[in-house]
């Protein structure tokens, strides 16, 4: 029963993946449930913002060249002939020497060509007529917010593939998107092995552990963009799971399963991949944690089997699941985030293969700095909730000292790469 | 009506907002859940992490001292005793020469103290009995993850006001978690103000824009981690607004108006705080966009008066609102992170006021970057889908050029700052 598995380079891997990518299918929501969702379409501004030339403050509307003489010493006095609150329109064109009063926002009414703050301005009344009085000049233009300056009618302003944020939102709010199309979600469906998994809410036993993986895994599906389909426990039966398994396929977009992947007797997944006639992608990968991650493909759809170790779970689904769920939504940046930080503290640990160390990057001055955190093992739990980052050691080297420069895949970082880490390549290559 | 308004440094308003900052209360949700909530308490390990001697790895359980002649040329043979699965506990003790076939995370059984990956191994019967030789030696403790080693019984696991992810989410399964108490989401009502807005499925009409602010802010209000009650908008009608914000008031725990806080006639947001009796902490910041920004307190919650402008309303939102959202929530860091960023490109215009830039920052080589992006004007919506950051460009400079050194508020970052942005206080200070 014990198989020979020849380990692949983790690039290797994840290209291997990237193959069975999949993108998913338009659906519309509205504006108020968009927030997080990834943009199904372009979106294109139908007209200019803004719609018209219009005031950026409270004041008066004027002809630049009423202003030129204007000082201190020789205030320059205009008639105010109409009053125009932000949503109305003046019906009036200005003449020499008139003025109109605008709210911010107002559309600037005909004739006028600059605007002045109304701190600025003296105002009074003579009988029935309005007056105010300036003592600087202004130049064309002045105060005035073009129309189209911010964005012009048919310029593409949001990329398919968007996630949608607060400030995407008051985009598509402006232009008129009550609903929005976005990507269909996939469902993503997961099933723990194991007969050593209890229920989160069981009293430990000797023995046994409790089941993290599934409620981790569902998280980072969400995280991911994805639906979660917790599809529950299965024990260590063949038939069983292999039911379980088949059953799963017909309602999911991504099976992940967690454990059941070691080379050990009672590990059977990829005796099930093999019996539903799925193409395994890899059963064995060259890094740590992580090693066992099995990849398997059917009916366009992948399969992952991940480790039944926490750490080990958390970083196959980093790697491989999360791109697979961020190409589906169209991200344009599919990839963890991959950038150069400095190693904070000394990491002995030799590094047989590519090594992926949970760690918490943060910034000072302006340098990225990464920290190795709590128990860098397979089976640790505590430095999943600390780390917001995978410090990348390639193969084949003995440790590093604090003050190297390191590649760190920042996994908790809203931007990508658009790239299957080419630095990844490269030092793996040397 | 007009009235003279006194502009105060933006980290004095921030302090001034800061002083009236609330904690929320408690409440259970089920673990499922929980992402993205805020922990109401510390979590501290009620067993130790692992909560046994177990093996890491698929393989067999030995007694170190007999490994110790163990080579090529002379292997050691043992007596595999017994099986045991993971979650499945040996009865057994381990004599000299005898081991236990055990699985990945199974308990270590009596006796041994040390663990041979299965790949190491060669394995055969002899008549009922069965065997496995080994090439070479191992010291106690090797390849045994010890009971404890991840995490001790008693020790603080996670602080309250940590933000729930899906790591976290895994250490919170691990210590039977069904249950998680975070911190009750406070209720912030938003109202829109202003004749000109349009709804946002209404067909654009000259003067008019769409209201995009309260769509946006709901996002910013969810994004911050508080629940959005959209109140609908006012009118510019005095008693009406006026009735509308003090009903408001009973049913949430912020208000957010967007709108009438400039210094015009149909401005009269200041009016209806004075009317309600609520204590305005500050109606002019010396700051661009946003400079019309008001903040009031009245009966122990926090009134924001935040600008009509798209930009301004989204970075008065970011400044003021969100680190009281935050406090609310027990985050330790509820300011947007400070950091230290080079600018990527000239930014001519001079600051007679602390400006804050939408920019989009990026890494490069292990450093910031800051790119501003699209107009940089109070009323630009673009730049906002764009940006991840603010630059700050303290008051009274002339503008700055590509590679210098710029502070920037990184507030799309998970991680916060823990100060009202000491760095701040410094350079508009200087």
């Amino acid at each position: 029963m014990i198989e020979k598995r020849t380990p692949i380079p983790v690039y290797e891997a994840a290209a291997l993946v990237s193959r069975h990518h999949k993108h998913g299918e338009i659906e519309w929501v509205h504006l108020e449930e968009s927030l997080h969702r990834y943009l199904a379409e372009d979106v294109t501004a139908d007209h200019d913002v803004p719609a018209f030339d219009r005031s950026p403050y409270d004041g008066f509307a004027v002809r630049a060249s009423d202003t030129a003489g204007a000082s201190r010493e020789h205030p320059v006095r205009f008639e105010v002939i109409d009053h125009i609150g932000a949503g109305a329109v003046s019906e009036k064109t200005l003449g020499p020497f008139q003025a109109v009063r605008i709210m911010t926002g107002a559309q600037i009414p005909e004739g006028a060509d600059a605007v002045v703050m109304l701190e600025l301005v003296k105002t009074y009344s003579e009988g029935e007529k309005q007056y105010m009085e300036l003592k600087r000049s202004f130049q064309p233009g002045d105060n005035i917010s073009k129309k189209g300056e911010d964005a012009e009618k048919g310029s593409v302003l949001l990329m398919k593939g968007t996630r949608i944020t607060s400030g995407v939102i008051a985009l598509l709010a402006t232009f008129g998107y009550a609903s929005v199309p976005v990507v269909k979600k996939p469902v993503i469906g997961i099933i723990a092995t194991g007969t050593e998994l209890l229920n989160v809410s069981d009293p430990l036993v000797p023995g046994k552990i409790r089941n993290s993986n599934a409620s981790m895994v569902m998280a980072q599906v969400e995280e991911a963009g994805g639906t979660p389909l917790y599809l529950g426990k299965i024990s260590d039966d063949f038939e069983e799971s292999f039911d379980a398994v088949k059953k799963a396929l017909e309602k999911v977009d991504f099976l992940i399963t967690t454990g059941g992947v070691s080379v050990g007797d009672f590990d059977f997944l990829p005796a099930i991949y093999e019996k539903l006639g799925a193409e395994v992608l890899f059963n064995k990968i060259a890094m740590r944690p992580g090693s066992v991650t099995t990849v398997a493909h059917l009916d366009g759809k992948l399969l992952f089997g991940l480790s039944g170790n926490p750490s080990a779970c958390f970083v196959g689904f980093e790697l491989f699941v999360k791109p697979s769920v961020r190409t589906w939504l169209l991200d344009q940046k599919p990839y963890a985030l991959c950038a150069v930080a400095v190693l904070s503290r000394d990491f002995p640990k030799p590094n047989p293969f590519t090594r992926f160390v949970r760690s918490f990057v943060s910034v000072k001055d302006g340098m990225l700095q990464a920290e190795p955190v709590g128990l860098d093992k397979s089976s640790a739990v505590t430095s999943l909730a600390d780390a917001n980052a995978l410090v990348v050691l390639p193969g084949g080297t003995r440790g590093y000292e604090a003050g190297r420069r390191v590649h760190v895949l920042l996994y908790r970082d809203e931007n990508g790469s658009e790239q299957l880490w080419p630095e990844m390549f490269q030092f793996s290559r040397s």
